[in-house]
């Protein structure tokens, strides 16, 4: 038997969203549940694939069972396609398997032609709703099918209104309507070159073709990447008996929520249009009135749709967003779905939802999205204040947030203003190492250049700051400390606000609302605990973080990078110093004055996490990151070192790198230089025996974590190190701890030969970073030069550094976890890189059994909800499967 | 049972060398052959395995097993281990799986002490020879087991011979070596603190440690990485009864060849010293005595060691290295071995051991080292020259053979003189692309940076010229045309010789002497292509290259690139035109400009190949590589587009990249650009066309490679373009062809998801360099930088980029193949990177079944024998199942 390619709304139901997309079932579902559904149906999200593999055709077959089922919905309607007396006219429109609002599209009044319309005008003896039908069709079909007049059409219709002095479309009568059909048609014919289309049957398959073809458009392409969405499913296509709103005053059109989508209160929630059209709604050519209103227009109308919407949403189980016409004081459900919702008002409807029992703890975990709690967990701008805020640039949405304070130059200056109280934005060209500081005194950080991977970008996520990044129309005037950017000049000490949010830059001082976390988002929290399986650790480098972390639900800390401790003031010219030596004891030299502050750096750590893991990975950028590039610098660093220029250049020459990504860093430093290895374990162990001597009853176990690893003797070449150091602290002290050494995977022969690794590390840490970066063989620096086209003809639908590939880099993690299990059944299994606080990837690293995930502390709440939803969704299986 | 882990030679025999070494192996062989081998035993290599688990130290049953040996030798011997009357002397010497002459130590006359030497003195009435064995006795053990006095104790033998007024060692009377014995032991307890060893077990267990310590000595492991020796394996060690060659001068000691090693003449070919042992032959105090002498000297023994060598070369089908010492006119054998051998000599002994009957064609096919092929297809300088001549410094041994010619400094000069038909040698700082020409027109090339895989290396030796790089000790003066070296000033027009197998480079004009490809070499080849599976092909990117790849026996070109095409002076403008291009149009136009040249270039590789396979890889490198550096090329540049130098510049450092290996190159510039693919497709198919139609009878079928692929999605996009060029030109022509589109497999990703790839693909070459790079996270660049710690250390024995890491890289060619072949089971498998020139990773290739391996032209003849012996040893192995 051949696939069956359509369903009439009464062959399907609710539960057959991946064939029939969203809209579809639920059409299915309310026919099912006898509610008012004009009658139609759905071709399945299998004819737009086939449409796709035919290249983009509609093939015979499928073109004769839609026209089978045109038969059979003439029959349930009592009227005729293209019929010249009373013509069945349809709505072909879109519906995706997952929701995606307003990004595919829609046509409305299909099947009219020159003599239907008149046909129409005559049997209605409503000349005007006949043609408002047939202009209105013109219109979608020629922009939606043929890609031509919109904008034209438009000012035709402004024109119209002026010559005959009205405000609003329905003032326009149908001699003026007829006068717009007709010149839209001659419009069309102009651009075109043939008539406007007059048999349904073409002009049905051209909609439904247009459908297809704008599941690829490429606002829905991008709508995908952002939600996760994969380019394969395809939308399906409804056909349906138009009922029409535009009949006359006792017709409407409207949308409405059974709960209120911006707070959460339960309470019905919609707009409607008298005698008008869905896309008018939408349009904001006129204002729809409120739906309590409707209660006083149409009483009984409105009474059956509160009782249809609190049946639909004790049916869904879900605050439901519902589309609806009113054709002569008759209602019909076109469409209902799961409303969106901010995330404040998803916690409040998931919460209220139990209280309500109609949904368990579970589900209420379930049904909040992990990345929506970004913009709970950060300050925002008053969304009243935004709308009247003028943009003066758009850069990308590093980092979330909302930040506001006066413009400076360096981070000398933002770290100044900061200690004086005054808020401030940091503006660079691009920030470095060594901006850390003053971007951690600023409330946001903008940079002219750099990507969604850049170190501002990168390490404001890490600190949860307002970041955005890489607008390039920024004209940048370092030296007189002003830019300038939309045509106006910024100074020093003048106001602008980010919102890292959307990537906009405001040139005025804008108010923020703090984050509140309710009540909600902390019961929410607590019911994903509940739930997950997976320990959750954020990554940290200071104990402010790790704090802030601990606040959030971190577990542990999975990652404290050591180097970025070796950036202050205070410690920048003994690690210079380390880098000029000579000799090997001048850089033990070196080393001895850094030890004691890397040993109060972890202190800090152990003191703040209370006896939680703390994983400390050894330094890992190579040493050119740490030397100065302004000449001034320079020559203060030979002064110091008792060098010339020249010997200080000749070193910082000799670092230089061609590809610094894979060079001389990670693990390889403590293969040329032993002592930096020895340094730094023996300030994590005198750091920990110190802690636990304080606090006898934490659990004070360091996990040393050596990066790079890429071959198994290179690591027990480093850990011999370790354990020496570490045993003879341990051994020489009255307190006892324990510790771990385990291993970075982020290159891929460390990889696929991780059972050797594991005979070594006691750990693994997938560095899914570097990790992506080798595998995919580009770097993120340079990613961005291509990555655009790449998406543009979907060969990646997704950022690999935001999500995780499950197919390449994915299988290299699941190969590395299978073979170190395999020779050490007990080993930690943890991810550190920036995909630890990534929904998708949660999921991904719950699937292939990690222990662990940790990410920037801001995402920890994240990485716990999608950690409770991966278990959840586990357990759904295992109980299909049974 | 537990381990044995000693033998007697009689317990032994020839086949266990895995166990007992080479040396040990035929120790007891020989015994076995009833030859005069002293009695003795061997111990293990899985001792010193051992040993190394052991922390360094033999342990309590190891050395009770010795000892029990040693009681049984002392019964054969019918000596005492220390006996105060007769004590038993024993040698204690080295001996690996393999051979690897002089790497490690050797102890003689081991059991001597202060009373043995004077009991020794009064019953051999040879006070002289007593005295002689135990000064030689304390200087071995200080050296070998102790580390100190070398130098020293050679110092005081100078002092005493002066003193003495003699010239030779021979010459010190019975005192004064007494004098000298305890002159070594004043300055061995001076240096150790303690009493020169008298216990003879202390003596034997501290010398056999000093043994399985110099496994793992500096030199040892550079001879092994050189040789592809496994550092796991261990030495075994030898304890023998003393024969006494210094006894008096009925004694002697002496090697011999059953053959001439360097030219393979069938003579024996030896020398011996009288009254001496084993190391003076070696330390060349004095002048050994041809073999033929021992004739006239002592006939019988003569007559005895001509019988035993031909027995054993007989016995063993090879070319034998033997050891003897003559005692009191009695012959005893201390070892034997296949001989180290010229390559000219190994191909003239295979060959006339084959004529001789004495081996088949496969052994004579199996025993020649491929690598040593290098030698005899390169030009080489005369040895007795190069024995006078002075080194002025050395360099990296970038490529072999050697070169003499006038410095010049620029490849445009060079050029020039090569026009002129001047001799020169290019001297550069490090070459670029853009020297192409003036690298080829030279007769060798010298660089100041860059290491084993720099530019001027990879080309040169894909030219088979001979290369000196990274030289860092030339002080480098390019503005006057000089540079110092060695404390001399050489200037423009200086002759130089360069030796690119050893890197050496000499301050004047050295004859060289041509490769000459004997009769033999043709006739091992032949054969060698008989046995072989694997197909050979070559790497060239020119006609002239073709030529001579199939000179050396190349089936075709495996790797064509594509962008050295365009560094012509004829072509640069064009490309950089193109790169300049603000619209598409424009890429266009430039693109046009280079497609007839291309065009011509393809036709000129089709037509040097006759019919044979030719691989041709799409546009790699980064846009950057191509855009001009020095301000005055930038000047022309902006003159010829019409732009000005800012706007060239901006052009130029937009293209900038962080890690230009992981950047904007391969088929993600034909994403961004397709329109390049489609010209050179274009070029392609009209070149084959053009070429089909002048020899109908020719296999045309152009394999178009696309390079970098990642992702499957990826390789179908850029495909498109490549099948709709092709197929439309195709189409319009008369003559009719077919191509194939395949791609490298050079990044992770591609490998393991090598089953997808292959939809798209219809052959992959596996791209090893970048493969290794990307599976080991480190650029060939800067790996230099950290990659000898790695050696010293043991973490890696050989560069990965050399010899092919079979446990990484290596496992995800075996996926990629398999993963391949599970899509399309005849998919073609190849090799490109430079590791298809090297013997281990030829047989790596057998052995996951690929299909051909492609290196450059010089190194096909290596590639063709290592592929036959990789199938012989198949075959062997096989055999050995049945």
């Amino acid at each position: 038997m051949s696939k069956k390619f359509v369903y009439l709304f009464s062959e399907g139901n609710g539960s057959m969203r991946e064939l029939l997309g969203g809209k579809g079932a639920n059409l299915a579902e309310m026919t099912n549940l006898g509610m008012p559904v004009p009658p139609g149906f759905i071709i399945t999200t299998e004819a737009c694939t086939q449409y796709y593999k035919d290249n983009e055709e509609i093939n015979a077959e499928i073109q004769a069972e839609i026209m089978q089922y045109i038969d059979k919905l003439e029959e349930m309607a009592g009227q005729k396609f293209g019929d010249k007396e009373n013509p069945l006219l349809v709505s072909v429109r879109s519906g995706a398997r997952a929701s995606m609002p307003g990004m595919m599209d829609t046509i409305l009044n299909l099947g009219l032609n020159d003599e239907g319309v008149v046909a129409m005008a005559e049997s209605s003896q409503n000349h005007r709703w006949a043609w408002d039908c047939y202009r209105r069709f013109i219109q979608m079909y020629s922009d939606v099918v043929m890609g031509v007049g919109k904008s034209y059409f438009e000012k035709l219709i402004d024109d119209m209104k002026e010559k005959r002095g009205v405000k609003d479309d329905v003032e326009l009568t149908a001699a003026d309507l007829q006068e717009l059909a007709e010149q839209f048609k001659a419009e069309y014919k102009k651009e075109i070159g043939v008539d406007f289309p007059q048999d349904p049957k073409v002009q049905l398959m051209g909609a439904i073709k247009a459908v297809f073809r704008s599941w690829n458009n490429d606002r829905a392409i991008y709508y995908r990447r952002m939600n996760d969405i994969p380019g394969d499913w395809g939308t399906a296509v409804s056909v349906v008996k138009m009922a029409f709103g535009n009949l006359n005053n006792d017709s409407a059109t409207g949308v409405a929520f059974t709960r209120n989508p911006s707070t959460g209160e339960k309470q019905l929630f919609g707009e409607f249009l008298l005698n008008a059209q869905g896309e008018d709604v939408v349009a904001g050519i006129r204002t729809p009135q409120p739906i309590e209103e409707l209660k006083k227009i149409m009483p009984d109308v409105y009474e059956k749709f509160v009782d249809i919407s609190e049946r639909l949403e004790n049916h869904y189980h879900d605050m439901q967003d519902m589309e609806f016409t009113i054709e002569n004081k008759k209602l019909y459900m076109l469409q209902t779905r799961n409303g969106k919702r901010t995330a404040a008002a998803a916690l409040k409807i998931a919460c209220d939802l139990v209280k309500e029992e109609m949904i368990d703890e579970k589900q209420a975990v379930a049904m909040i999205d992990p990345r929506s709690l970004d913009t709970v967990l950060h300050p925002q701008f008053d969304p009243d204040v935004l709308k009247k805020a003028e943009v003066i640039g758009t850069g990308l949405a590093a980092s979330p947030g909302a930040a506001c304070g006066k413009v400076v130059f360096t981070a000398e200056d933002a770290k100044n203003a900061g200690a004086e109280g005054e808020k401030v934005i940091l503006v660079r060209l691009e920030t470095s190492p060594e901006d850390i500081e003053g971007m951690d005194a600023a409330q946001g950080i903008l940079t002219v250049r750099g990507g969604m991977t850049s170190h501002a970008a990168v390490v404001a996520r890490g600190m949860g700051k307002c970041c955005v990044a890489g607008c390039g129309a920024i004209k940048m005037d370092e030296e007189n400390k002003q830019f300038e950017l939309g045509g106006k000049v910024y100074k020093e000490g003048d106001w602008i606000s980010l919102d890292g949010a959307t990537g906009f830059i405001y040139g005025e001082k804008l108010p923020t609302v703090d984050a509140v976390i309710g009540g909600e988002f902390a019961k929410i929290m607590e019911w994903a605990d509940q739930y997950r399986v997976l320990g959750v650790r954020a990554n940290a480098d200071s104990p402010k973080d790790a704090i802030q972390a601990k606040k959030y639900g971190a577990e542990g800390i999975g990652l404290c990078r050591t180097e970025h401790m070796f950036f202050g003031e205070d410690r920048i010219p003994a690690f210079r110093e380390m880098i000029c030596a000579d000799t090997v004891e001048q850089r033990i030299a070196a080393l001895n004055k850094l030890e004691p502050m890397q040993q109060e750096d972890f202190e800090g750590m152990f003191e703040a996490m209370e006896g939680m893991p703390v994983t400390i990975r050894f330094l890992d950028p190579p040493l050119h990151e740490f030397v100065p590039t302004e000449e001034e610098d320079i020559e203060l660093l030979a002064k110091a070192q008792g060098k010339t220029v020249a010997d200080i250049k000749a070193i910082i020459s000799s670092l230089h790198e061609f590809n610094p990504m894979m060079g001389h860093r990670g693990c390889r430093l403590t293969v040329t230089y032993p002592e930096i290895a020895k340094m730094q374990t023996s300030a994590i162990i005198k750091a920990a025996l110190t802690v636990k001597a304080k606090h006898p009853d934490w659990d004070i176990e360091p996990e040393i974590m050596i990066p790079l690893t890429g071959e198994i003797k290179e690591l027990a070449f480093v850990k011999k190190f370790v354990t020496e150091t570490a045993d003879e602290l341990i051994a020489a002290s009255d307190v006892k701890i324990t510790y771990k050494v385990g291993t970075m995977i982020e290159i891929p022969r460390a990889a696929i030969t991780a059972d050797e690794i594991a005979t070594e590390a006691e750990f693994f840490s997938f560095g899914t970073n570097d990790l992506t970066q080798m595998t995919f063989g580009f770097s993120r620096d340079d990613a961005g030069k291509f990555l655009d086209a790449y998406y543009a003809n979907q060969i990646y639908e997704q950022d690999p550094f935001a999500r995780i590939d499950r197919k390449g880099v994915g299988k290299l993690v699941d190969i590395a976890c299978n073979l170190g299990r395999q020779t050490r059944p007990d080993i930690k299994l943890g991810i550190c890189g920036e995909h630890g606080g990534d929904p998708s990837s949660v999921e991904f690293c719950h699937e292939v059994g990690l222990t662990y995930v940790s990410c920037s502390p801001f995402r920890v709440p994240i990485a716990r909800l999608a950690a409770a939803q991966a278990a959840l969704k586990d357990a759904d299986r295992e109980d299909d499967e049974f």
